[in-house]
């Protein structure tokens, strides 16, 4: 058994009919040349017979009919029904991208069932040069997205030969170390402070503190949880998903890190601000003031297991209000740097308290009650995950590309993340379909977006 | 606008994230013989290029994030996201029955999104021998199944050669007559009756008494509200479904209807009794007294329009306990034709009075607040929706038969719906996924059955 951190319990309240919790990776492959039509059917036979299944992939709720329940845990089923979580999917006629895309947005658009453990698996068949693709879901709260993607690259092999590995469910975990719990936050006292207006008087409210009198002062290269302006990003959101994805070469963005003096972290914000600028351009929708961007940052310390989440965050300036590509970048910079020295020299326990009074307000928006009513402190997420650098393998099909789908939420229609892949840097964009009826333009624009910051070089 | 018939309200009452009260049909076709193999595709481009919605696929929630307000209403949709509505699927190979009937129980397993309106239509391609499949899902609170096959029949034609014949969503509805709102039921009024112990004096009321009466004097045939043994059946459901089909020619049951002076209802029934008896046989599950079922019946005047509920029902005595399926049948007919008899003489105000009575302790278990606590009044709904008698075609391919997917609800893991079409008897078996591990073996059953009684003959 083990109990809920109240990190993990946040993304169980914050589930609804609209709002799903749950993350996603969507992988295409290349099968290898030997491949033969039926192998896909046959590697699913395969995976299904007699493996076992290891923690966190056997966890289920202890009371699902319950969600609320102040002793919910995670207890181990006691048996898996393996035809239920690995699923044979298919894409109709040609089995393009675009095909592929719609696909993972419905499977991405309903909920897990919290009456078995939260995930589920889906090899898909059927695109185009006869290739395939995995895709993978799970509740936030049972596994967060890092540690996904890091158990899912377990799983696969840097060696084409190499074709017995078994899958991510298969895995053993790592040995367990004692859970850091001074590191948890503890989001009853963080929602206190909230709702005091951030008027408490522990180190971390003196930081944000320190942030809010700095902004008073007029710089902008600090951001504060109350600037953020109004923005149709910031909707309630319905049902259904849309998902757009988008390729780099690593090369492209480091060349720009480089000329520019920032990071592939501002790089990411560059492009992202440069294809939302144009996408509420376009709508009419771009608000005067500079959209603000919340940046996970990963504060899990390297001993700690895989399961539960840690994350830490900082704000950073999109600097949306400025036409120029170049100028923007800069101001980019400007704005993580001076957030990231914020955070210096405060200890880990610290980081991530500060961080949960950062994003807060947006958390009480996930519960049903405050939904809405609640003004977003920052306009989108955009989270930058690094991931192998190697080619990886499958059975000695190649792994083209991992692209992150996360979670929109009532308040924030839209999540951009990315993940780095062998020399390629790969663009999730996730959305509420209603809220962003022409997702698909933002990861054209995105591209756009590049082209034109390498021509200011 | 359209405000909800306390039936209907009780359809969107009972919706939660386990208990989801849309209906669906699977209807495979085969195309004809000069369809090209991107056919479906140029059909789909077809279908959504320009055509207007009409009622109901065009009427959503007023409050989709507030379904209890009772103010709730129907109201036309401003636009009709009809990429949303109207999907392409595929199976993985071999596309064989199998692999369609766990698709259609994945696209069954999750809700409606209630923020446009509540349906979906798939056009699964994939199927062996180049065939197809469309499966229409649709909440019971905007169309009852009744009304949603007889829409779906009209957008058919018995033409092979007509082609251009607008899909169900773009027919219009017949002229509509006022709502006989006398016929309605009033389900606050059947509750509070319930909660009295059927102890009101109404006519209805006094109906029911008399069944009660009946039964306490000893004879089987009557079946009372109090008298349904315990069962597997009537479990807590969880979230995922199973769907098993089967089809017979309709003469082969006819052929039993007549040897036994039983009418096809009792056949249907004859048969879903011996496939249960076997079923819970073999899982060490069978009650000693009887299974009872609940048997819908349509009272809707011939003149009333497509939409809305009003449906009638009886209770059945299964005679599961009798090993003779020739006794066993004899039984069923006995206690049908006991219960017609109830409703004869009675206005059709009051049959839909008393109908809703007697199945008014399951629709208690709908409400997230009483779901479990409730013992159930019959252990099965097992339905005979009566369907087009001539072979129909859509665009030239044709309807090979329709199968009908219902509701299982708390305390109702199993439902039974059959329809008949073209000389066949088209079986659907829906099911909760974790309540019926083996449910596929029903359907098996219900074919053994068939021959068990024809050999009594």
């Amino acid at each position: 058994m083990r109990r809920l951190t109240p990190s993990d319990a946040m993304f169980l309240y914050g589930e609804s009919r609209e709002q799903m919790m749950h993350v996603a990776a969507m992988m295409p492959f290349t099968p290898p040349p030997d491949a033969s039509p039926d192998h896909l059917r046959d590697l699913m036979d395969e995976i299904r017979a007699g493996v076992s299944v290891h923690r966190p992939w056997n966890m289920k709720l202890r009371t699902p009919d319950f969600l609320w329940n102040p002793l919910q845990a995670w207890v181990e089923a006691d048996e898996i029904d393996l035809d239920y979580h690995l699923r044979r999917s298919a894409l109709p006629s040609p089995g393009d991208e675009r095909e592929l895309g719609i696909l993972v947005s419905r499977l991405h658009g309903y909920h897990v069932d919290f009456h078995r453990p939260p995930w589920e698996a889906h090899l898909i068949e059927g695109l185009e040069g006869g290739r395939f693709a995995l895709f993978v879901k799970v509740h936030h709260a049972l596994v967060d997205g890092f540690s996904a993607m890091r158990i899912l690259a377990r799983s696969l092999t840097t060696d084409p030969e190499e074709r017995d590995r078994p899958l991510f469910f298969a895995v053993p975990p790592p040995a367990r170390t004692p859970r850091d719990e001074v590191a948890g936050v503890n989001y009853a006292a963080v929602m206190a402070a909230v709702r005091e207006q951030y008027g408490a008087a522990q180190t971390a409210v003196r930081a944000l503190r320190k942030v809010l009198d700095t902004a008073r002062s007029g710089s902008m290269d600090y951001v504060t949880p109350r600037q953020a302006p109004k923005c149709v990003l910031n909707a309630r959101i319905s049902q259904a998903r849309r998902f757009a994805t988008q390729l780099f070469p690593l090369d492209r963005l480091k060349a720009i890190a480089r000329a520019t003096k920032g990071t592939m972290n501002d790089v990411v914000l560059a492009l992202s601000a440069g294809c939302l600028r144009k996408y509420l351009l376009e709508l009419g929708a771009l608000p005067p003031q500079p959209l603000i961007a919340m940046v996970p940052v990963a504060v899990r310390a390297k001993d700690e297991a895989g399961e539960g989440n840690s994350v830490g965050a900082i704000l950073a300036n999109l600097a949306t209000d400025i036409e120029d590509p170049r100028e923007r970048m800069a101001q980019i910079i400007a704005s993580t740097t001076h957030a990231k020295q914020q955070l210096q020299g405060m200890s880990k326990a610290a980081i991530i308290q500060y961080s949960a009074l950062l994003i807060a307000p947006s958390m009480l928006q996930m519960l049903p009650t405050t939904a809405g009513h609640v003004r977003p402190t920052f306009n989108v997420v955009i989270s930058n995950v690094p991931g192998p650098s190697e080619p990886l393998y499958f059975r000695g099909a190649r792994l083209e590309a991992t692209y992150p789908m996360s979670i929109p939420m009532h308040g924030q229609a839209l999540n951009i993340t990315c993940n780095s892949y062998a020399g390629s840097m790969c663009f999730g964009f996730t959305g509420c379909r209603d809220t962003l009826p022409s997702l698909q333009r933002l990861a054209v624009y995105c591209g756009e977006s590049l082209t034109e910051l390498e021509a200011t070089l």
